[in-house]
């Protein structure tokens, strides 16, 4: 999918929102653990109750690799069910060596056919080139994650005064293009959201942290907007722990429906539908 | 598999040799292609030529992971026919949030029953701590890449001065201990090695790059050496590819018993056996 076609999903749903879909065989309703396929089962409704108001889906691999060769199939079931209109993100954060790079490319973007794949980028170039070889495939890079733990690394001050995360940001922007990458950015982080856009002018970024974490949307479209929207914001818990019982897909929708609302509404203060 | 176990075999073995079970349907030989599981029957046929000279193996998780459900069959059945006193690293070089690193360390620890697996700390504690509930299982922290790519990022200068991989160093051995903790450090890396050496001066480190990639067995021994050995040396292609037909096994035994009398040598001059 490239970049028009992802605006253009932004237009028609009147949202930039992704749904996470990170299943956990501990948090999904219990009924469901009598089914044959529990994962996709639950996945499948919380597709059907959400996908006219979000523009992607994020599964996070690790949930579905915990679960072994049935967690690849509940995967391999969940990516073919989601509509082709709606862009895919392996949330992989994979990064090795170049020859190795480009297995995982191949299993997320061959093999899987997913739109995407988040890459930790700490390993340098050759770790990230190997994923540019798949067309209208992207590439969304670690910038500056959510998590308490980014201040141990990415904070770090070099000797220039930059930030490791600013450096980091910077030099991989010289490697793909703004067709191609995309940055993970972590609503929680306040002031320095401006900052990144100052270093990534024109870059789509996929915003965790909005809601449960504590970002506020606002901030993050205040600080971040581009005249194609340039954000595509997930919230998984948020939305797909909902509930808990018989009705968590309707409690789902109902949490989806609530944040494209706040969209549409920014959409269309800034004239965009 | 505890430290001293380790050691124990080290000894045992002659051997601090670890072989990187890396097998690509496009380089294995043509003959196992017609075998029902030819990535399994590969591995089978190099454990059976290597164990005795080996104290460790190391399949990378991208080469199974890229034939889907079939490649992680592969990868199960490869773990259980590995003999229970040889050592296994899974190189997956995972890194993300808490909850979902808890996810990555269930699916090698539990699931496959792996002793170790690599780790990238790029996004801080929060991401490396949960392997340490699992008892007598390693994290091995990328400490120093081997590859080209190392470069950009890993050898940042600080505000300190010091290098961005020095404080990954520093910062991540306060988080486990020398017996659960272990480091990727490329031979490669030279006049590095001494200089990573008195930062964590007891902890092992896993080492690729010896052989095809130009690093040398001698300074890697010279420089890191400590009392109960502290190296684990990784040759995946110069011995997995050693040969491409019939007799590829026996091709790639010459190859592992050649290093084997090598780190034999080094453990008598050090008078370890």
């Amino acid at each position: 999918m490239n970049r028009a076609e992802i605006f253009n999903q932004i237009k028609k749903k009147e949202s930039f929102l992704c749904v996470g879909l990170d299943p956990d065989l501990n948090k999904i309703p219990k009924y469901l653990l009598k089914t044959e396929d529990p994962i996709f089962e639950f996945n499948k409704a919380i597709i059907d109750a959400t996908k006219d108001y979000c523009i992607a889906y994020k599964p996070n691999i690790a949930f579905y690799e915990c679960l072994g060769v049935k967690g690849w199939e509940s995967l391999r079931k969940t990516l073919e069910y989601i509509p082709k209109d709606i862009f895919t993100i392996a949330d992989a954060k994979r990064g090795d060596i170049g020859n190795t790079s480009k297995m995982y490319a191949s299993t997320f973007f061959d093999n899987l056919n997913f739109d995407s794949i988040t890459v930790n980028p700490y390993m340098g170039k050759d770790s990230v080139v190997p994923y540019y070889d798949f067309k209208n495939k992207w590439v969304i890079l670690l910038g500056l994650t959510s998590n308490e733990g980014a201040k141990d690394f990415q904070f770090l001050k070099l000797e220039n005064e930059k930030a490791v995360f600013e450096s980091v940001i910077k030099k991989t922007s010289e490697w793909g293009t703004e067709e191609n990458t995309m940055y993970v950015v972590g609503a929680t982080r306040g002031d320095l959201l401006k900052k990144i856009r100052t270093i990534i002018p024109n870059s789509f970024l996929l915003v965790p942290g909005v809601g449960s974490q504590g970002g506020s949307l606002q901030d993050v479209v205040d600080n971040c907007w581009i005249d194609d929207c340039g954000l595509i914001i997930n919230s998984s818990r948020g939305i797909i722990y909902a509930g808990s019982d018989v009705d968590f897909a309707e409690k789902s929708k109902a949490e989806a429906i609530k944040l494209k609302h706040e969209m549409r509404k920014i959409l269309s203060d800034k004239k965009i539908i």
